[in-house]
């Protein structure tokens, strides 16, 4: 398929390198910064524009993956007819695109991206939703083609996934930025930590987190809380953090 | 060597298979509760008690690893004379030995254990500390025969590594929970998390956590922020939270 990529971000980029990968044709990229549409464009071998008035017509499906509030900015700037339009924002509303063109959607890639980082499209799951059934069926092609792991999810679960990542991604990476400071002022090094990280998250791909809960939290050992409480006194940001956190975990837990 | 167990838990569990597996022998096995001294004593193969004045001199060392609040009661139970007796808590100071032994230390392996998955000791960081150096030299000899990651850290420092090990891994599969909890109040099912959670894990070997950080509140994106906590009008206790979190993002980003 011909694809069109409306941004050179992270997100784009990733996707760009698996599009081709899979034998689709990117046919142009657009950024408003001339120097990520370059990068992306070198990478892929394919023209580009920072003009979206320059953008071609006739390509298969224009992928918008910009920031959130730059998608209205960037529907608006040109007039898109018929042409399948899709963003990749977990908690946009599709309805979004409706003001702005006919046949419109949702691709919208599962995985946290970074430009540095080439991810393995074929286990992320792909979640779809589209203005008609023709327009899905083409956007299910589309992810297949990327992806064993397709998903029809609407606009209400869309956000949802993308709140629950909130916690299971961005939160889960402070915490570790979390311990790597503690760890930092007794001289010690994050390395410490990483063969425990990595068992945290091995271990839920077999057992619920439900079921997996350790700590002091979840035997109610209030010595451990409070000392820990205690150990955190120059910290109050995290001892709220820590008693918010162990608070609920009890709650849940008994 | 000659190890005898004292406890049959988790961290017993995964200590005896990992110590019979690379050449020593557990002496024998004590535990209050008898089905899981037999349990434990049945997969090493060994003899087990439930009377502690029933434990075999002559150890070359004894390891306790029954909770903590057990510790002292264990220790008080029975005479050590000069034996080598080490915890294996992290939280717990060394010193609470020195009333009771004349040669003691720690040895703590710094991994989170579940009786039913077996862990691969061999990456595992053990963390030892002594009263002497010829203790210390005798579990530094025991460590290495285990592990290749083996750290000597005092008291101080081994409670911080506790203390960090419950935001890293504690509060973590807590925020795995609530991202399963989230998904299946809109009908979705946990595994979609898998992949970005293994991910999240997986970046940090290569990236630091606070130059990884994505999301929300790293970019100071207020509208989503605010449509989430709104979404989490129903739970006070995950807007809370959400709310903490975020802001510790904030703050430390900006």
């Amino acid at each position: 398929m011909d694809v069109c990529l409306i941004g050179a971000g992270n997100l784009a980029t990733q996707l760009g390198l698996a599009l081709t990968e899979k034998g689709h044709k990117v046919v142009q990229i657009w950024s408003r910064t001339a120097s990520s549409a370059a990068e992306l464009a070198s990478k892929l071998e394919c023209p580009y524009t920072t003009e979206i008035s320059l953008i071609y017509a006739g390509a298969d499906v224009y992928i918008i993956a910009v920031s959130d509030q730059a998608i209205e900015e960037v529907l608006g700037m040109r007039s898109w007819g018929s042409a399948l339009v899709v963003h990749t924002a977990g908690s946009i509303p599709m309805d979004i695109l409706a003001p702005y063109c006919t046949n419109f959607g949702v691709f919208y890639p599962f995985q946290t991206f970074t430009a540095a980082k080439t991810v393995d499209f074929d286990r992320i799951p792909v979640c779809i939703e589209a203005s008609t059934p023709q327009n899905l069926e083409f956007l299910s092609i589309l992810a297949h083609s990327l992806s064993q792991n397709i998903r029809i999810v609407d606009s209400v679960q869309r956000q949802q996934i993308h709140l629950a990542a909130v916690f299971v991604c961005n939160f889960v990476n402070h915490l570790y930025s979390i311990g790597e400071e503690l760890l930092l002022e007794k001289g010690l090094d994050f390395d410490l930590l990483k063969p425990l990280i990595l068992e945290t998250a091995d271990k839920m791909v077999a057992h619920s987190p439900q079921s997996s809960q350790t700590g002091p939290a979840v035997r109610n050992d209030t010595n451990v809380i409070n000392k820990h409480l205690a150990m955190l006194a120059d910290h109050p940001d995290l001892k709220n953090i820590y008693a918010l956190v162990s608070e609920r975990i009890i709650q849940k837990h008994k």
